[in-house]
């Protein structure tokens, strides 16, 4: 949530010499998006996205990202493609860092979705996996089920429960009761897996973008349904679950993308397993991040209610 | 660097119903300027930046930076005023913080400034100090040469000597000279006090703006020439001294204001007042920043080098 790399105006100068994309403007560093350094450029032409992929993101990963980004743009969907430069490359080097020029897109992330925002949510959701049915590139979710229980011992019972009593046995229990029940016959598919609220644009109550790809990869398709509920049906803090808002984004989702039997019938698992998936990788954050780091860490234990909450209401995708 | 206060979209989508706008398309948290939380806007009708004051800024201070601005800006100098809300505020409170919705400026700030860049930064200086001529408001200048003695002993002999061997007893000697020949008779004026390129944007090798007047104040009117000569004239590690630029800087600066006698004959020792001033602080920021913060230290060394500098070459100004 910062800049990691400081280009100099001098060199983006030069650097979009490589595109038709007209001469700068204006250029800001901004907060933003995972461990990337990212610029807003505005040209003579339009404005654009320059970031600069730092640790988080694996240059190898890209290809598929912009493949994915291409599929679903020329699909009609609201997403940032990368600009390739005259000689049709879309990967640059820039300050040592592999780099992309992106589309720009306008929207604003709604901290307190409604009930109109999270049936769009659900409904682009939808269209999204529609559009990439016909996806075939694959990307292994390094943060899938099969790895969660070597972040957890990665974590170690003993920090696990300085975050909470208890938490380190209630993670193992949890690991144990997913392995022996998630579904290995759902339909995979290419998934967003992070579609939280701040990776949505809005524009009048209309989704204008979905952004952050960077965890995109190959999983079980009805699982990035069960990570976006995570994320946008509760509370932040997870303590309060808001059923009309659940409502809304199965109802949406379903009206563009058909939730089958057995997908529906999984979605409590898959929910508890996203629900954990971010405890994990929250957690971990909470331990090695420094209290006094600019970086804000996020707290586990809202995901730890959430967990809780799909615990006890398997019954919440039975609309 | 960073943005300290999160504000969310539906909260500055609250904020602006307070002035005559337009409505919010884009938000980005910006990485920019002193400790100040900022945001880039976009709204139906035009580019704005939101500053939050953090503790860097004391907001007693804002009515003068708003009236110094909207001076200057009456006088035709680029300088980006505060906007005042339909009641004909300026100063508002937002997530417990003084904030103000502020004027965008386009254009970028240089890091290696050419001879034309200087020349128009001199011009740009002379036409400002013009302007602020028939400015009446005061604020002190908390950094002043009446500070420089408290600050090195803040900072602690065997701190400063850490970060540079025998730096402690450079900077003692320094101050007793500086105590023994700082000039007392010399106008004084509002001055900007920190033009660094940064704080300079460019268009087309033209000034659009001058930005970041967070240390604004009164104090000697030349001793603003010396900031910006210090800021300018050298390679940023302070090793190498530009001559152009600097001929290219005081001749931009003489050909829009005068400088009298009296000030050519001081600026030397201004220089090297002014090179200290940026040596204390940041070896103060140096000595209390852990060197594993996400905020970039910026190297004292840089201005010891630039202090040496004026100190053998009292005629840099004789020009």
């Amino acid at each position: 949530m910062a800049v990691y790399t400081q280009v100099s105006a001098e060199e983006i100068d030069r650097f979009l010499t490589r595109f038709d994309v007209g001469t700068l403007v204006s250029v800001k560093g901004i907060a933003e998006g995972v461990e990337n350094s990212n610029y807003l450029l505005e040209t003579t032409q339009d404005k654009y996205i320059l970031t600069l992929y730092e640790k988080r993101v694996d240059p190898a990963d890209l290809p598929f990202f912009i493949a994915l980004l291409d599929h679903l743009s020329a699909h009609g969907c609201l997403v940032p493609p990368m600009i390739a430069d005259r000689e049709g490359k879309k990967i640059q080097q820039l300050c040592g860092r592999s780099a992309c020029l992106i589309t720009f897109l306008s929207g604003v992330s709604v901290s307190s979705p409604t009930t109109t925002h999270a049936a769009a949510m659900g409904e682009a959701l939808g269209d999204m996996h529609r559009a990439l049915a016909d996806f075939d590139q694959e990307r292994r979710n390094v943060l899938d089920h099969d790895g969660w229980r070597a972040l957890a011992e990665q974590c170690g019972p003993a920090q696990l429960d300085k975050i909470a009593p208890g938490l380190a046995t209630a993670i193992a229990q949890e690991l144990d009761y997913l392995d022996e029940h998630w579904p290995h016959d759902l339909p995979r598919a290419a998934i967003h897996a992070d579609l939280f609220p701040d990776n949505v644009l809005m524009l009048d109550d209309k989704i204008s973008g979905l952004i952050d790809f960077y965890f995109s990869c190959t999983d079980v398709r009805a699982y990035d349904l069960a990570v976006t509920h995570a994320a946008w049906c509760f509370s932040e803090d997870g303590t309060d679950f808001h059923d009309k808002i659940s409502q809304a984004l199965i109802t949406g989702y379903a009206s563009t993308f058909p939730i089958s039997d057995a997908e529906r019938k999984a979605l409590p698992l898959l929910a508890r397993g996203a629900a954990l998936r971010f405890l994990l990788t929250r957690a971990y954050d909470w331990i090695n991040t420094p209290a006094d780091a600019l970086v804000t860490r996020k707290d586990p234990q809202a995901f730890l209610n959430r967990l809780e909450y799909y615990q006890t209401h398997p019954d919440v995708f039975a609309i």
